[in-house]
């Protein structure tokens, strides 16, 4: 195996695969990266056998020769190494060598690094995928569905189907729901699908944020496939491999309230500013909670009080509220996370008393939706 | 004790003297910030009994009003929360209000604040220190001073005056040393003195670097006056106290070899990247040790060599070698904190054989001087 390649294309393609691997496995060969050279270019893997990330560099872009292949063949090298010494090379290309007993030499300018490589026929195999049935979603949406959701899962292994996000496709909707049992995020988004075909996963909530970093913003179509234990998403040049937990996933739809009593509307900026300078002196001690109070007409009143350091009232204008008058006490993170999750300038919060979950949305957008549940203090 | 202030310079002080806050103090009222307000304007002190910062905020500058007295006094509040509630305060100007019992109002628009103050009376009072004899430097300079310097003092606490950084004044220069004994930095400076006094005092590595974060990059000069078991820096509106660490600092002038056998003049950014790739297989096992060498007229060769994980090879050109042929093995982290600390584009380095300390300085520049002690491998 030789080839001389761009050394941005390539720092960018292990960057990739690296977030894949990890250096705590009990498969030795997992450590590494793969490369795989053919006469169409050069794929890199990199697995931690829960997400495995292929990359692919073309021998040719646009016109432009990314690669020139001297000869095909396969190496593992260390990723830890690897990773580095692309990263830190002189020139822009690099050449690489595989020679005797899979010692490899990469050279760039004066620099030459030697290192020991490990036979490829000994790293394990992606999962096979058909790729019939698979259903397309823009990027830059998909990157949205993730962040709106996967702050919600369980930190806890006690539930382990809770550290995931249940992607459920019925007739044509993705609805993604991730919920730790104190708070759940809900978003749903129509996609390309050309069968009527249902799904009903749960993908762990660590492959969704990696997959999430390796995604550029653009409106380009991925590919989903999904099938009984794997899903993967497929982009252009990279293909991102995730198991799926076991398990089922607890029907959530009865939890999420039909009706209100108590419903506000007020500016996102402003109410999550408000209770992040209320949590300021709740963190201690008293997990983060902070009561909310509607006091008089379009006034809301966010407030807490730790005796030992002191107290906070901060003042809010909302833009509406109907219903009941209403006193409840929340945790101000969870609350935070909900807002800097919703998209939207202003938000409606709907309530059904002190000690029912309650609803955050975006004011007019039924498509996301975050609950959490009350703390019984008053 | 009440008054009304911009919001934006009181963040700044408090910024500032929060540098030496500790939450790991055996005195309780040092975990707090002290404030002072006079007909004059407000004064913030920060301690942690070995660094003391005093920040002033004047009543008025350049005509514009930064403080409005209501009433002068002082209180002591809580630095951890203080300062995480100014600096997310909603409005421009911040009231702060003192009531019965230390009880303090902090109000900024619609948002209200209390917190449970502590009698400034029982603030430790800071260090009195007489202000003749004063010495003069640029701000700017003064943090080069630091920056080239305190990186090499040593982190055992086995010799503590070796954690200091030596700062002897003879003679209307300043000298600043320190060393960890395996590597030394050296800086020479005029200052502006005006009598012939002589100093010779040990600075703790931690009280200038937290200087140095607190200085603005301004050519302002900085005010240093050095008792027996104390230094205070002061610069506009600050004013700086560090403990001095007792015991004898080591002369170093004997240590620094007069003569060479061989000298190398080289790129310093070329030097240092090449250095730092050859670095990247020796940070496991070897202690980061890289092997240098002169293989030809004007070329060196720096190289390691890890045989479980490879070896690598960096061809340097040199401007010029002369003298002796000559193999050495140094610390690659030793040599790169000195090449980042050294200004200049070239640097020349003086050996006087593979076992002999060897040193880096700027091409024609004697004001400052990198000594690095080998590594005997060879």
């Amino acid at each position: 195996m030789r080839f001389i390649i761009q050394r941005d294309r390539l720092v960018q393609s292990v960057q990739d695969v690296m977030k894949a691997v990890t250096s705590r496995t009990t498969i030795p060969i997992l450590t590494g990266i793969k490369m795989v050279v053919t006469e169409d270019g050069v794929t890199l893997t990199g697995s931690d056998s829960d997400i495995s990330i292929e990359s692919f560099i073309p021998r040719e872009e646009a016109g432009d020769e990314l690669v020139e292949i001297k000869q095909t063949g396969s190496i593992v090298l260390q990723a830890k190494f690897f990773s580095e010494i692309v990263k830190k090379l002189p020139t822009d290309t690099v050449e690489i060598d595989v020679q005797n007993h899979f010692q490899t030499v990469i050279r760039s300018g004066k620099s030459e690094f030697n290192l020991n490589g490990l036979d490829a026929e000994e790293y394990p195999h992606l999962p096979q995928i058909e790729e019939q049935n698979a259903f397309k979603i823009r990027t830059d949406l998909l990157k949205v569905l993730v962040r709106q959701t996967v702050f919600a899962v369980s930190t806890s292994e006690t539930r382990p189907v809770l550290t995931g996000v249940n992607w459920k496709v019925e007739n044509g909707e993705l609805i993604c729901i991730a919920t730790d049992s104190h708070r759940l995020a809900l978003r749903k988004a129509k996609v390309d699908i050309e069968n009527d075909i249902n799904y009903n996963v749960v993908i762990p909530g660590k492959s969704l944020n990696e997959l999430s970093k390796i995604l550029d913003d653009t409106n380009d179509l991925v590919d989903i496939v999904i099938t009984e234990n794997q899903v993967l998403f497929k982009a252009k040049h990279l293909l991102f491999f995730s198991r799926l937990l076991e398990g089922n996933y607890p029907d959530t739809t009865r939890l999420i309230p039909s009706e209100s009593k108590t419903e506000v509307t007020v500016n996102t900026k402003e109410f999550l500013q408000s209770i992040d300078r209320a949590s300021l002196l709740a963190r201690e001690g008293r997990n983060n909670v902070v009561k909310f109070s509607t006091i008089e007409e379009k006034v809301i009143e966010v407030s807490s009080n730790t005796p030992e350091i002191g107290k906070v009232v901060e003042e809010l204008q909302a833009q509406a509220i109907t219903g009941e008058e209403l006193k409840i006490s929340f945790s101000a993170k969870y609350v935070m996370d909900a807002l800097k999750a919703v998209e939207g300038q202003e938000i409606k919060i709907s309530f059904t008393g002190a000690m029912r979950p309650f609803i955050i949305q975006p004011l007019n957008d039924d498509s996301i939706l975050q609950l959490i549940l009350p703390v019984r203090t008053y």
